[in-house]
């Protein structure tokens, strides 16, 4: 029986962890946590008897445990807030730790994880984003494995198996190109939450949708590309692919391009993480060729979606640039959620910021976090410059 | 310096390897066997300087020592006929033999290199198709590996490295469907030599073009594809795709596709086949996605080509039946070629001689043998019995 940790039970990956688990008859589930959906959550403790568990708040916590008593369950241990999820990332019998929390929050315990040496599926992006360079180092040091579960890198760790690291040209991560791809540079203006929150193939949560809207999402999943499998930017690309059937590709030097193909379920690159190396049976339908009208490629947009140039960018510049672009744009994606702020001014201020953000070496967590809150509290000043242009010189 | 000996260097694979062998500085050719066009052969022997090599005739020997002699090289060693063949496949030096010639006169040459333990680079089918069973056991006896150098066998050797032969589900080998796949049943009866010959993705030989036009050299890599990755039949299929851009797929068991994609140059596959485990760069023009309009995959239609259904018949059947399809096949194909039949007639005698076929386990090289025979004058009396049907009912 493999221990696991759920960072995020009650999120879309994290919920899809658990159906794969009900499947593998050779994992159990040792800690969970959770953030707002209690009744979910409570049901979830019932269900799997994690001997441990975290609720964001002291309230969720009260929630949650009177939820498990109306229902005759035996509570677990329970904590709350950043040492809880510390404390879930790093319990002694899990081998595998899902960190699967949206957003900076999942930072730090992820990074405990890793130096704890546990495997890491690794569904939250920012870790990777703010502090590539910092999470890679110490899971050298540990021996952690780190182990993606979105589907782009996901696909390029099943295309590199087998494969020599420098017999590789570069690595080709495909974009569905969002609800927005054929929308023209006018229009994007004045899109709606509700249109942006319309994904053409994916059913994922509200932050990730936008990301996926504006392509900062892919920007970003260059950053995890170049520390998962070191890679400069300069070999890894992107390319729209509106169908998202072949997940990602590696070209290799000779010329040949290894593609991973699958249905768009979340399932399927959580299982392969839990079970590698080995591969299992799927309860997910499988892709069904046939079914294809067809399968198409093409540059992606630089002009209308600048935030993957932004991206981009903060990779090169390097340091905390990739940490301050993370922190600006998930401000920026709460404010578009809460209709303060437009569409385009996503990409408008998150360019600000990072434009502004002097970048130092990432080289402690405390220097990522410094720059997260900088940029962030920059970030929030503008959002309110837009309705309050004169508030927008006072640079924090 | 690795040493190369090819048997049939004058053909489309030949020449191909002889291109990849121009740009990798570390291989060098030992032998060369070649079939009629002598002029390309005595280029060859000048710009490679071969120790060793073969002509089909003794007139073709002449006409190669006189042409050396006129260009003052000194001519190699040189032998003919299927002793000549044999003596390339298995020069001492040769650590690979690129087996490259067309029909059932590689097949002997081809097992003694395997015999001896070469790298063998398969790219003549009928090795497999007669006598997988046999070959592979000689393989496996001697050490040889096969490579095969195909693009969809090269594929799904590529899509394997890293991949455990128990987590797959199925092999999925792509057809181009050839230059008749949107042809009406009616039509393709007397579809002419030039249409069939009309092939639109790959430039290849004569045979094999004809070959893809009909289905049947889809199903005899189905029958490759049995010997060369252990697979049964029920786990490899056809799928038509076309774009030719795909070369193949291999489906997991947890629902992964992994597919290679390339350009329909035979260089790569070559390559592959010489250099594996190591890839190298190559220098034939890359894949450039965004010049693909679209992929796109459909059902093989079996009754408009119905060779593809006698492959896997003869498969399941096994024994010597696929050698008797293979025979069968070699003569109606240069019978469609001599335009003594209709295009039609081919999947129509091949089918008669293989229904009529008694088959016995191919576990000798004689069987086999027998077994090519004996349909091979059986399917040249029914080619004949087109224009007569009378011949048609006395069977031999």
């Amino acid at each position: 029986m493999k221990a696991i940790s759920i960072l995020g039970s009650t999120g879309s990956i994290g919920c899809n962890t658990l159906k794969v688990i009900r499947h593998l008859n050779d994992f159990r589930i040792v800690a969970l946590a959770a953030g707002k959906n209690i009744p979910e959550f409570a049901e979830q403790v019932r269900e799997f008897q994690p001997e441990l568990v975290s609720c964001e708040t002291d309230k969720g916590a009260e929630e949650l445990l009177r939820r498990l008593r109306e229902s005759r369950t035996r509570p677990p241990r329970i904590e709350t807030g950043g040492a809880g999820l510390e404390s879930v990332a790093t319990h002694e019998q899990a081998e595998i730790v899902v960190s699967a929390t949206v957003g900076a929050v999942g930072f730090v315990p992820t990074l405990r994880a890793i130096e704890a040496g546990k495997r890491v599926a690794l569904a939250n992006k920012e870790t990777l984003v703010m502090a590539g360079e910092l999470m890679t180092k110490a899971a050298k040091c540990s021996g952690s494995e780190i182990l993606p579960v979105d589907s782009e890198h996901n696909a390029i760790h099943q295309c590199l198996r087998g494969e020599t690291k420098r017999e590789v040209k570069r690595l080709i991560l495909t974009a569905s190109g969002g609800p927005f791809r054929t929308w023209s540079k006018k229009s994007l203006e004045s899109a709606t939450v509700n249109e942006a929150l319309d994904h053409p193939n994916w059913k994922m949560g509200d932050k990730i949708t936008i990301d996926s809207a504006t392509l900062m999402n892919k920007g970003f999943e260059v950053i995890e590309a170049r520390w998962l499998f070191g890679f400069d930017a300069e070999r890894i690309e992107v390319m729209v692919h509106p169908q998202s059937i072949v997940h990602s590709m590696v070209e290799m030097i000779d010329g040949s391009i290894i593609a991973q193909l699958g249905v768009t379920d979340m399932r399927h690159a959580i299982q392969y993480a839990l079970t590698y190396p080995d591969r299992r049976e799927n309860r997910a339908e499988p892709l069904d060729l046939r079914e294809l009208a067809n399968l198409s490629f093409e540059e992606p947009d630089r002009a209308r979606f600048p935030c993957l140039d932004l991206a981009y960018g903060a990779l090169k510049t390097g340091g905390t640039s990739p940490a301050a672009l993370n922190a600006a744009n998930e401000v920026t994606v709460r404010a578009f959620l809460d209709e303060k702020i437009k569409f385009a001014d996503i990409a408008t201020i998150n360019q600000q910021v990072i434009s502004e953000h002097m970048s130092t070496p990432a080289v402690t967590l405390e220097t990522v976090l410094d720059a997260d809150g900088l940029a962030r509290r920059r970030a929030e000043q503008l959002v309110t410059a837009v309705h309050n242009p004169a508030i927008a010189v006072q640079n924090v």
